[in-house]
């Protein structure tokens, strides 16, 4: 027979901590509180098991459930000394959700369940105090018909005003146990009025349907967008508790407060929270009464209101002390606790590892390494690699006033205020003239490149998480604001609106890429300290992992930005992003609209010098680290005007006949650019092209060879091959091109030549293309948009599909590894099984999202690449990705 | 050691037919000749492994090559008693190409090679025909000079007509002894002008030069495009065959002919060809005589000149009728026989297959299972399905003068003639009153359809085999010349210029869809007809097979026309084909248009009863066989106006707001619309709509089904699907509707709900996939689409990459099996592994490629779906893929 339901009391329980999937977080930590030893409420956990049958099931609970929670809850009594629902001796329980993982405030609660019209009496009578109990009942009933029977909490709320109005009250304290008894009467008849029954009378049907609301609440739309935000699978389902009432409102000898054993906001190693006196949990959450702080340090602070609980209550404030201290070096993790005094008793009603900010997860990591509590790899475990983005980028001073005049995606990190621009062209030119500007647009281009690096951020009104401006600007480290819907940008007026308010060019906007809020004015940031913790940790990580971590990048600026960050490398460098400098992309036009060979390879001849001159710009920087420099990837009509004004404009201030510009673009243009004439097509349609930048590799090579007395190894990769045979040809030319270049200097050339892996049949026939390449680069990013048949353009649809469950998460942004992570893992074996020391990256944006490196670990790759403000988040997850056991981590 | 040369002479050869691939077809027919007795000049076959070494090793001959050649010379010196390059009695020989598979004229040949100054005295002497020895002469040093020197033979033909003016002369037979003798020294000299050098006169430098040339030729352009035309691999190389020179030019008791063992153009059983008295072979292929005929039935009916063999060489020729009878029978095929008379001697110099019509093709087959020469199998096997296109569409009149302006794709097969149109709806107005035209555009959209219908045939200047115009052309049967470069189409002044030459609207032109020609005014056409011998063969294909043959349609017209052809259900009905019509376009604009789920499913209602009416006469037609329906596919732009004109026409025409319109429409731009929003993912966005095309369906369904007293199971194919989740979600709406409309009906439903696997990753998950789907289709061309990731409507540069060699055939015509086929593969298996019984289709356009239906059948799918016009060649290609047996086809 299937367990359902598991036990705990004073010094025994039948789970464990290590039993949170079964109990849940809160359930396991109560089992083990009890097995340390620890003053905890007896009580029962009803499995996730039956949330998840619950839910299988058509909403029904399995047959055997009845009996043992029956079973549990006669051990509570007997534990207790009390009946549920006894008249004289009334039991009375508190019913808690509590999932795998933490959902604070997402689910509900009832308390002082058990309590009817007789047992308040008992209660009253045991308690000594009609007050309390009255008061107990009241917040009972309040409590149960909002969460239980649907009757929303203002009703009473009302009722409770209203009532202290007549009698000239302010406080509810002042209520007596008459006003309460009173208010009891009104409330169960607002119940009646609201349901058209009685509130229910009979503990078990309480509880029962205390537990079917827990459970339902498991499906209500906080908890459904709750679990998405945070990537909680649905299936995970959530635990109930149910446990025996201890009461911080029986007098000024009770109490109730939560505590943290350090600092959440910064680490610092103090015992850090508040409490009530007379006072139930709820008061302490609901914010109604203002805390009291728990040490005399604190309070001497200036934290909190009114006395310390160290010094109101020494003796429970030493139990307590002597609790978190335990518990603290028992689950070796900064704990967030939960307590009730009742008549100067402590008793334990929750702990877990406390949630803190980044900044704070790296200061207590850090420190309890050195206290030895834990390892260094233990305490590389315990940050989130994707926190470390708080970390890295300016923010919005927290204590600023900001007026939000919309929302958008969160694309990049980081805060940014500026002049609103419209184009691309005054963001550059104003940055010139030393303005801070925000660019925004309704979705960027490739063309818009030199603006979205002049400007402080972008702002779109378009495109998702992976659209072109989330994905430049997070490789730039630029804030992003992407696809704010609610903007409607009129570039002819070069104004914006929004609801109803008109935002003018030059006026000053502030975006929170980290949150992806849109505020009117200047918002106050404060810029990132890279504390010592930051070094420190990220030195244990780099001791750790396997993984090489590489960049990708094209500009000095990021260049030295990466290395900055710990790149060991360029993964990708996007040859492309050097062509919309103003100066270069006229000869790249003159180039596109060449009548024939001999104009090309001139337009070219002009292009040479500048292509070499980045490429020996970044050889310097990289100082012998390897480089890998993908070939000329987009269609060529990325680099052509698109409108007709744009070809007028261009037209006039080039030079070229607007005709001739325009049949080109007309004959250019392609119904699905993503999968036309493109990266290696373009090699092998003019083979000038990469020949003039295999070249100026090449040149840039020696040149940076010869100063440096070093030589140095670029690696040419070619995009977007999908058979072995155009590798071979492009291959071919290079090696043509070297042995030139090698036959004019006379000096030596040491080079690789690769591909990346992007297209399903290219990691199909891995194993022909491993023939020739010398190494693989995964282009992730292309990879899940053929595998999927999803454009990142167009792809408006995937948030919607996230939030409708179709897919976990964004194949974007984390790897898809049942399905283009099969792909990856085929090539690699097929590649390696052809060419056993084959060297394997990834290159995608995955290789910035943690679960993604996770994955590249376990498949064995050399190394992943990705945008310079992401290599700390990825050396940080190669660490992990290395020491992590194999684990049901799900 | 390797053997590089395999010898034959009379009675005897070291070779067989069935060592094709090693000694090339005729070297291989050479040696069964021999074989069989028949009288056949000796010589000997260098292989085409020799060829294949030759190319891999830097154009060097393996070492053992000039041994083995020695010895085999000696062998051919002593069976015909004369010595290569002796002064007295010198051995001549021919020098000829022979690859695997036929390319006719398309390598070089050279005759009389051994003759020099001084063997063509020994030759005179022995033939005692001085003037037969300088004739063989001075063509030897012509021809020699021409393949293997390189001088091209304009320059002899000139000096051979200067000399023939100078004398007075009209005929070369009028020439003398002298006059060739004279000939002969002018032609040296022309060769030492030419090449600063003496004609060689080494016989065995003669020898070598001649293997070198045609090696050599196997790498000329004729070669490479012929190649690439008839897709036959460069990897198979050439062999050489040197044999004996027998002579039909040694005076009147001498001839040369060429004769078909059938007629190759009827397929009726006559021997049938021609012949010349005292001449050499080339003279019957370079028809400077007119041949006379073989027979005197052939005389008698006015075919060729003069006497026919029978009458002037009955001994001779009562031996070739032996010989032919012979090799018929050996065969079992028709041949195609090459043959000399020296001095009253009959001498065979070739046999093969004879190349014949579609026509032919059939009768013979037809023929010879019906005279017991082969069986059924083997006469199904006798045809390429590819040709039976030939028959099954008008083609142009073959006597008919034709002026040909430009020359396109043969995208769709078959003639036709008509007023040239520009636009889709003059095309169908036009046609509407009884016009005959031709529709003309840069290349068509889903908006053409009705057009397209309309219209006798298609022409287009962009777009390849498998653009949207192919495609649709081939489906409809209607004639389709596409992306013929050179037009330049104006729409706005409503003309055409090629060349230089304008053409109107409404002007006459003709195309021609098989060979991709475009002609001026109206070129006569022949019609079909599909004889006796067609159908006896289909029925013999039909028992044969083991895959099923549907057909992919949507119209009426079309489905009875498939059925006409023998499909045997639909496997594709494409149902937003039926929303292109006039009428129903607006309410699909409107369900586009629509601000919230009202207007949509106001708008839905409107397209109910046309989609229902859709539904009945579609299954009213298939009568019970299988009818697979997709439900809405396409990207809802792809139903709104694209420019402003349009935008403006439409908001005029249906009284909707021109600027809503326009904002729907900028809204709805996708940048890859293949990639973006549609298939299954606009079924989960919208599902208002699936629910009214399912319900069309089971309404139409149940309405057949009474009608008929048989009920009809339709099956609802849900597109792109690309994770199992959607499927779910779609299949549970669907079966909702169905209870909804069981519950309206109290009628028993049968259906089922499949997907198309057409993403890598639906074939990648297909095990998943297949617990919901209850069939597979696949969709080859999305599917080929995403795994190379090349979109069909961009592809100009994959004909180039066929010209180069990057691949070997276009993916869209014929399954890439190695990539796309490994997914197609691989979503089998898992599919099966899943769920057994899974039916498995194929519903892209490769389901009428014959290789590509060999594959399906190899990977044992159910069916395979193609466009009407191709059942009949899917149920050969079927029936050959099921009787094939395992075999290096190669």
């Amino acid at each position: 027979m299937t367990k359902w339901v598991y036990g705990f009391g004073r010094g025994a329980a039948e789970g464990r901590a290590d039993m949170r999937n079964l109990l849940g977080g809160k359930g396991a930590n109560l089992a083990e509180m009890c097995n340390l030893g620890l003053p905890v409420p007896p009580g029962f956990t009803i499995t996730t098991e039956v949330c998840t049958a619950f839910y299988a099931n058509d909403r029904n609970y399995p047959d055997e459930l009845a009996g043992q929670i029956d079973q549990a809850l006669a051990a509570v009594e007997q534990s207790v000394g009390a009946k549920f629902g006894d008249a004289d001796n009334p039991l009375l329980v508190s019913v808690r959700s509590g999932g795998r993982a933490s959902m604070p405030g997402m689910m509900d609660t009832v308390l002082n369940l058990g309590l009817n019209d007789t047992t308040v009496a008992g209660l009253a009578a045991r308690a000594g105090d009609p007050r309390f109990a009255y008061d107990s009942y009241r917040r009972f009933i309040q409590m149960y018909s909002d969460v239980v029977l649907g009757i929303d909490h203002h009703h009473f709320e009302d009722l409770l005003e209203t009532h202290k109005e007549r009698q000239g009250l302010t406080l509810d304290t002042e209520l007596t146990a008459d006003d309460l008894q009173d208010l009891v009467a009104a409330f169960k008849a607002k119940v009646q009025d609201e349901l058209g029954a009685l509130f229910p009378q009979d503990a078990g049907d309480q509880l029962w349907g205390a537990v079917g609301a827990v459970f339902g609440s498991w499906m209500n739309n906080r908890a459904i967008t709750y679990r998405r935000l945070h990537d909680i699978p649905e299936s995970w389902g959530t635990a109930v508790n149910v446990q025996a009432m201890v009461f911080g409102n029986m007098g000024d000898d009770s109490a109730t407060g939560v505590a943290f054993t350090r600092d959440p906001s910064t680490g610092e190693k103090l015992f850090f929270g508040e409490f009530l006196i007379n006072a139930q949990g709820e008061d302490v959450v609901a914010g109604i009464r203002t805390p009291q702080p728990l040490t005399e340090a604190a309070r001497e602070n200036g934290n909190g209101n009114g006395p310390s609980m160290e010094g109101a209550m020494p003796t429970a404030y030493g139990e307590l002390v002597d609790v978190y201290q335990k518990l603290e070096a028992h689950y070796r993790d900064m704990q967030d606790i939960e307590f009730t005094v009742q008549k100067g008793t402590l008793w334990m009603l929750q702990t877990r590892s406390g949630k803190r900010t980044a900044k704070a997860a790296l200061k207590i990591a850090v420190d309890m390494a050195a206290e030895g509590l834990i390892d260094r790899a233990q305490a590389v475990a315990r940050i989130d690699p994707a926190s470390l983005d708080q970390l890295l980028h300016p923010t919005l001073d927290p204590d600023a006033e900001r007026q939000v005049i919309a929302r958008g995606l969160p694309a990049s990190p980081g805060a940014a205020s500026g002049k609103v621009v419209f184009t691309a062209d005054e963001a550059e030119k104003m940055a010139a003239d030393g303005e801070k500007v925000l660019l925004v647009r309704l979705e960027t281009s490739p063309e818009d490149i030199h603006g979205m690096h002049a400007a402080q951020g972008i702002l779109t009104s378009r495109g998702g998480m992976t659209s072109h401006a989330a994905v430049v600007a997070r490789g730039m480290g630029r804030p992003c604001v992407s696809g704010a819907g609610s903007l409607r940008i009129d570039y002819k007026n070069q104004t914006m609106t929004v609801l109803g308010e008109t935002v003018n060019r030059h006026d000053i906007l502030t975006i929170d890429g980290a949150s992806g809020e849109v505020m009117l004015g200047e918002v106050p940031t404060v810029n990132p300290e890279l504390s010592g913790d930051f070094a420190t940790l990220m030195g244990w990580a780099d001791e750790l992992r396997r993984l090489k971590v590489r960049t990708n990048a094209e500009t000095p600026g990021d260049a030295e930005t990466a290395r900055k960050f710990g790149a060991e490398g360029i993964g990708l460098c996007r040859t492309e992003h050097m062509f919309f400098d103003a100066e270069r992309i006229v000869a790249v036009r003159e180039m596109i609209l060449a009548g024939n060979l001999d104009e090309r390879r001139a337009a070219l001849a002009k292009l040479l010098p500048m292509q070499r001159q980045d490429f020996v710009d970044l050889f310097r920087i990289m100082a012998g680290l390897p480089v890998t420099i993908r070939l000329l990837d987009p269609p060529l009509h990325e680099f052509l005007p698109k409108t007709d004004d744009e070809i007028a404009e261009i037209a006039a201030s080039t030079g070229v006949d607007a005709e001739k510009l325009r049949q080109r673009t007309v004959a250019l243009h392609e119904t699905n650019p993503m999968l036309g004439h493109r990266g290696c097509r373009l090699g092998i349609s003019y083979p000038e092209i990469y020949e003039m930048q295999a070249r100026a590799i090449f040149e840039a090579a020696l040149a940076v060879s010869a100063e440096a007395g070093e030589t140095v190894v670029p690696e040419l990769m070619i995009p977007l091959v999908a058979t072995r045979k155009e590798l071979d040809i492009l291959k071919e030319r290079i090696d043509a091109v070297a042995a030139e270049v090698t036959g004019e200097t006379g000096a030596k050339l040491d080079y690789q030549v690769g591909t990346m892996i992007e297209l399903p049949r290219a990691a199909l026939r891995a194993g022909e293309i491993a023939q020739t390449a010398e190494f693989f680069s995964f282009g992730t990013n292309d990879l899940t948009q053929t595998t999927f048949g999803i454009s990142r353009d167009d792809a408006t649809f995937l948030e919607d599909y996230v939030q409708q469950g179709v897919i976990e998460k964004d194949p974007f942004v984390s790897l898809d590894q049942d399905g283009v992570g099969e792909l990856v893992r085929i090539a690699a074996e097929r590649g390696r099984a052809a060419q056993p020391g084959i060297k394997l990256g990834i290159c995608g944006e995955h290789g910035g999202d943690p679960s993604s490196v996770t994955f590249c670990e376990e498949i064995g790759l050399d190394y992943v690449s990705c945008s310079p403000y992401r290599v700390p988040i990825a050396r940080l997850a190669a660490a992990q990705a290395s020491t992590r056991e194999p684990q049901d981590e799900s």
